[in-house]
């Protein structure tokens, strides 16, 4: 991957603060998978956690409590119909052969640091995670905590814990809000506000 | 509030799950308040649920534990400054006098429909929200879910299920991604993708 550089754990949760739809990714004894979702947000500074959902009907749930790893990819407008794609399919209905539902969308991978979870190329930014177990919210909501151990970012786009989205950037390069139904947003202008108070 | 429209139980999680910046609104016993948060998400559809984090340090802390209730309202770029100063100044701050930090912060507020906390006028999108009990997230991760029990949109810009967000549209009325510093993303331009697969 060129333009990887390293986050500062302390300011990973940037790469989420502004809401972006993400893809998960996972691994467990030889099998991977990726799934994208909406539900996702940072839980706090430091450590840095965040909170996923992650249905109990996909075959991302059976890797990641198998692992306790996932990893949380920012996708950008250029990857918008694998991202779609990631979210209408299961891993579980891709055909044997060789093949595995992140081949099957055209995307290929590099090496966590902490975690067995491959990293999605492409993407714009990466949060590797290990999973603090909490089996009420697994089991009641679907609902996954995790510690960021690694983070990562494209540095043409997220550079000094700022993202770096301006009329000049590659629109290409803005990640992407889902909303429903194939509808999504790419993150807009910016907005310099100083507080009146 | 004109425009209000009421929004379907079950497409309420429309109005969060492109990630924008939330304020929460709260009262208790004649007390009442505001703060902005931006880790908030959808938790599920049906019953629709929701989760955001909310320090202890908060004065809504308090105003949310004593009543059960929030409301979250979904700002839009006409009040991002005063979003911005609602998530630096604490309720606890504001001096006697009749006075309370929505007043302080000029904002207005109108009655929910089925919760004592007050909606804040100019938002875009509101969900009243009762508290699902839940002390170990509460105490641990400052994590509180809820159950959306009714949701509005300003129809201007959400009808049927849908953000009618285009070219067209008022940039004022677009919905806000904060990421630090004072520094916002705007919901930007809708992309319309079909899956591959």
């Amino acid at each position: 991957m060129s333009h990887l550089a390293y986050v500062e754990l302390a300011k990973s949760y940037r790469l989420l603060n502004h809401g972006p739809t993400v893809l998960v990714s996972s691994a467990d004894a030889g099998r991977r998978n990726v799934m994208a979702a909406s539900w996702s947000m940072p839980l706090d500074f430091q450590p840095p956690k965040v909170a996923v959902v992650i249905d109990k009907s996909t075959y991302t749930r059976e890797l990641v409590e198998a692992s306790g790893c996932f990893a949380l990819n920012v996708p950008c407008r250029a990857l918008a119909q694998a991202t779609l794609a990631a979210g209408n399919q299961s891993g579980r209905d891709i055909p044997d052969g060789g093949e595995d539902k992140i081949r099957a969308l055209g995307l290929r991978t590099f090496a966590a640091s902490q975690i067995g979870a491959p990293l999605i190329e492409g993407c714009v930014g990466w949060l590797e995670c290990r999973v603090l177990p909490e089996p009420r919210n697994q089991q009641a909501y679907d609902l996954f905590i995790g510690e960021v151990v690694a983070a990562w970012a494209d540095e043409r786009v997220f550079a000094n814990g700022h993202w770096l989205y301006d009329a000049g950037s590659d629109p290409a390069l803005r990640t992407l809000h889902y909303v429903a139904g194939g509808a999504f947003f790419t993150t807009g202008d910016g907005l310099d506000v100083r507080s009146p108070l």
